[in-house]
């Protein structure tokens, strides 16, 4: 009678066939004498379609009525799928975010989660009713619905996951689990059966879509047992996905687990400005405060006074950046500043790099094999990062992923 | 600074385009120096669409997920005229039925409101907040989502206007009024500028669609002020629509205010039943039972005790009852059963009936001089119903509308 969470995202319930099959699956796991509670996005699509209605009447600044309007998605698919688990035989019923009292700090449009209330849950378990609670959104503490931004359903899951003390918290998605790299960029990537939290939060920050980000914190904050698996593969024995482990299990972690990238990358370059204190922040002061994430920095040691300064935002902030740092530039002057968003971010991830040196070199060597020129490099305890043209992305995935040995 | 609640229905803000338009109207009644609370239904169609999903997943028996269901439809339709407002410069607040604590008896899919708050709706309005409240939706005693059946956004209104003490609830809507007659069969028909709310009630039970009957009764109880008008007319000084007033006011009334028609009809004849006490609760047991709602009843005087036993109820209840009175008749005896569901009901309704003789005759004499055979009669103290064929539906309406001068 173990306890199970499942999530499942837009593409799984994207259609009455998918919500149909997805009820097929409760309705095996139930019948295997497992307890499930499900966590449900909206419909594939639909969560755009109401975005961009709200968009069309002017949105602007109306944060708490977005969350009104996008809210809506989620309740539609709950009550769906439980009219379908009904339909199959099992009492089930549909909690919106503040029926079962996902409380968040208020902020509409990216809130956090604060706690939740399990009484309506654990009732229903008891008497073998299967709730179905929406994904994405809470209620603030002045009653407001909040939602909890993109991926939000993830960390819903994981929220009610720890709060009811479940045996894991299966991730239901469109791939069966984590791969060495992109399989359709790299023919011979593998699955993973098993990944550290660790490994797992930086692909996730890194560009892998495969889990957000802020579920896979939330999980490791508080050791949620976590898996990724398939809502398309039928048959269960065969849909184990991959384990996200809370422990480094193995005597020997490899090297490298995988091998990620994001195409959603632009860097500027501020080439020869005074090497004095205070330029950094003269520089990426306005762009923080316009609300611009900044990612990678890198500044080349003085020569003659002076320096070359890059950094890396997002792709869709770009021309944005741009404008700001024209300013930026006649204040602190320097020789020129130049842009580019024709570049890809390239990292590999690996707990095993805390205890190996050489991953590095090993990753630089085989990039320069095939010609390809290191623009920026960044690095963490377990993941290195390097800057390419993007037209060389395949290419760099394919002959890091085959040097480390991960086809194999 | 008057206050007024206005409803707008599903076809008012169908469309995006529908929702700018309801918003320019609103923006116009703000810029007169009123107030205004506004209720709205789902756009057109989406409460259907959201029907038929659950209903493909097996919706039997599935009231509080239906109602899960068919809630999300308002929520889309309030937060979309709120942003449109917001981007004409209005602060404006949606509101959930749940957040307005709009209370009701708890029964799935045709709850009854019991109260509700105007905390919030009060603090908006001192604040020049415009409110927009969902329709057809409330909340029940343990907090579950209840819809108030077809109509209800009417219903809803009506009880925001009685709570607020509005000085007009405004009905919204594809018509511009309360008419004689259907002007799609009577060209001369010709709106009304007010009608007594027991003739609107009248109308309402009896087939007009311009108002919910619920919402009438609920009018007619608590004295709410209640005008039908067109959201489709732009000039507003021309958008005076039908004034539902509480008093008799002139000195004479017409005879007749409206003639309404009822195709939603099917009549069941019980052929020669003995003429003993006890038939009538015999036959019409098993039917209520059925929780289907009988309209007219006509016993005719027993000759050689033996009786017709006639009928109606709504034509898409009359195969069920038809299968339901087979037994019925095995039981009880008489010669045979007959079913027609090839019927209308025509009807004449006005506040002066009740000083004024002849009012059958004149109508029975017009349908006569068609050649229009008259199947049943019932008659209430303002209103006088006529059961024909369906084929003379178009004609019985021009000769009754005619014979009592309605198109002058």
């Amino acid at each position: 009678m173990a306890l199970y969470v499942q999530k499942y995202g837009g593409t799984s319930v994207g259609s009455l066939e998918r919500i149909e099959s997805v009820a097929d699956r409760i309705d095996r796991w139930l019948a295997s004498g497992h307890r499930v509670v499900v966590v449900v996005s909206a419909m594939a699509g639909e969560t755009d379609r109401l975005i961009d209605m709200g968009g069309r009447l002017g949105a602007e600044g109306g944060g708490r009525e977005m969350d009104m309007l996008m809210s809506a998605g989620e309740q539609v698919s709950i009550a769906l799928l439980a009219l379908a688990l009904r339909a199959r035989g099992h009492a089930s019923r549909s909690y919106l975010g503040s029926q079962v009292a996902i409380r968040t700090d208020g902020s509409h449009m990216r809130a956090r989660i604060v706690d939740m209330d399990t009484r309506h849950l654990s009732a229903d378990l008891d008497k073998s009713v299967v709730p179905v609670i929406a994904g994405f959104q809470g209620v603030g503490p002045d009653g407001e619905i909040t939602t909890l931004g993109r991926g939000g359903s993830d960390t819903t899951a994981v929220a009610v996951a720890y709060a009811l003390k479940a045996h894991e918290c299966q991730i239901f998605t469109d791939v069966d689990g984590v791969y060495t790299a992109d399989p359709r960029i790299v023919s011979s990537a593998r699955r993973l059966d098993a990944i550290t939290i660790e490994e797992m939060q930086e692909l996730s920050s890194l560009g892998s879509k495969v889990l957000a980000v802020r579920s896979v914190e939330f999980a490791n904050k508080y050791k949620v047992p976590l898996r990724v698996l398939s809502s398309f593969v039928e048959d269960d024995s065969q849909n184990t996905g991959t384990l996200i482990t809370h422990e480094e299990t193995a005597m020997e972690q490899p090297l490298v687990s995988g091998v990620t990238y994001s195409k959603d990358e632009a860097k500027i370059t501020f080439v020869g400005v005074p090497d004095t204190p205070g330029v950094a922040s003269d520089i990426l002061g306005p762009v923080g405060d316009a609300g611009i994430e900044v990612d990678m920095i890198v500044q080349n040691t003085a020569l003659d006074g002076h320096t070359d300064f890059t950094f890396t935002v997002r792709r869709q902030d770009f021309s944005h950046v741009m404008r700001l740092v024209r300013d930026v530039r006649d204040r602190v002057g320097g020789r020129e500043v130049v842009g580019d968003d024709d570049i890809v971010k390239l990292s590999v991830v690996g707990v095993g790099m805390r205890s190996h040196a050489g991953v590095a070199t090993k990753m630089f060597d085989a990039l320069a094999k095939e010609g390809i020129n290191i623009q920026m490099v960044s690095t963490s305890e377990i993941k290195i990062s390097v800057v390419i043209a993007e037209r060389y992305l395949e290419l760099g995935v394919r002959c890091v992923h085959s040097a480390f040995g991960l086809d194999q």
